[in-house]
């Protein structure tokens, strides 16, 4: 099974890209809504619950680990594979930052994410690596989670946070914004609206589903329709986001520590 | 010594509130950064958490408890008293409920908290049961804490999103509002211009302070100006937000579970 984790529900958005690029693998999902969100949270709080999140995947029938969250990718993937060095576990940074060099043509690239995400400076590190001469600007947008959590995706209030946000980015001329947290792509109309149509946005949940499909020859995954969604803390609001970011019906499971 | 713990940092308001009424005190806090924010987090979760917080604080020498967060006083105060009967426990609620129907005329009361406090009812049996004649309005606002997180206090956005919020209570005709969340005296100015001046805010960690003084007698509390700030997860963030909600100096220290 592809195992899929995150801080909270934002991860189903990768889910959601499994379920249309890889229909016949079967996935179970972790999500810590008892301790969500991880986003301001310290590099080793962030490595235990990572750590906790993995076993618990590994322990449900996981033969792959996808960390299905920007701030647990950006702060554990590395402590993550050395770990679990004989499980293959994939993080979405990497592979958006593959796709917006791919697709920069000016060299000027924005990043936003929860404020752990930004501070731990992993995009702009990442992206110089595979090109150093392209110029990174990175901006924190830590209310994008909660107003997605409240549905508020197009409020005029949304509207106004998203622009200020923003606006600093535009003024740069970026070509290519990656979307740096599982949460963001609900936003895309707002982000697309303010920071100008003709920025190519990357989505990190989409680019990591991409990653993958062209490395599923290396592994050797069941097959089978089956999903399973594990939470840490279920409520009825959570249920109901849960169904918002998947897109689709889905029940969720309730797991105590 | 006082113990005061919240999901966060949000009860350091209370704390503040300790310093200025009952300066000769010592005071001890545990705000549990690592798994905040406790508002849309269900019953049973929310009951062990508060366990834990008070565990914690009887560990490190409370002679009695403040539950400083609305959310936890709603949802795990009963439980808490029944299981440490021994140590006088007081939660934010009743207070503000005792002055909010001590101060309204028209029995016209609104409510405003997370969606935890709010949906849990709690405001409305106990207004009701001081007097059942009093008419109660509730609305959970949600993104009041990640605003007053982002010190976001007094941004047109935050205004925006209070006007929202506000506007139905508005309506109602209410002359009194009960600040049901410790962060939400941070925000006064701004719920205030949008309720109306003529509104009476009443502010719960102020009035649990108030109750605490009053039956100080009953206690045999030690005095000393010491006070010990202890937080499940730290960052630079986190040390800021604190400051600006005690209003003054202070160094939060890190604890593992």
């Amino acid at each position: 099974m592809i195992g899929v984790f995150d801080s909270g529900v934002g991860g189903l958005t990768v889910v959601k890209e499994i379920f249309r690029q890889l229909p016949d693998y079967p996935v179970v999902y972790f999500g810590d809504t008892a301790r969500t969100p991880y986003g301001n949270k310290s590099k080793e709080t962030i490595i235990r619950y990572a750590t906790e999140d993995t076993d618990f995947l590994l322990s449900h029938g996981a033969q792959v680990i996808i960390i299905g969250c920007n701030t647990a990718s950006a702060e554990a993937a590395e402590e993550l594979e050395e770990k679990y060095s004989s499980t293959p576990i994939l993080e979405v940074i990497s592979p958006a930052v593959k796709k917006a060099v791919s697709v920069t043509k000016n060299k000027k690239v924005g990043v936003i994410g929860t404020r752990g995400t930004i501070n731990s400076g992993v995009y702009e590190r990442k992206i110089k690596e595979l090109d150093p001469s392209i110029k990174v600007f990175s901006v924190a947008c830590p209310l994008f989670v909660p107003l997605v959590e409240e549905n508020w995706t197009d409020r005029p209030e949304t509207k106004m946070i998203a622009r200020r946000y923003l606006q600093g980015l535009k003024t740069k001329g970026i070509d290519t914004l990656i979307l740096g947290c599982t949460h963001y792509p609900l936003l895309k109309e707002v982000i697309s609206s303010k920071i100008g149509a003709r920025v190519a946005l990357v989505d990190s949940a989409s680019e990591v589903v991409k990653e993958l499909q062209e490395k599923l020859g290396n592994f050797d995954l069941k097959t089978g329709k089956a999903g399973k969604f594990f939470v840490s803390d279920l409520t009825p609001h959570i249920q109901n986001i849960a169904q918002k970011l998947l897109g689709g019906k889905v029940e969720l499971e309730e797991t105590k520590d």
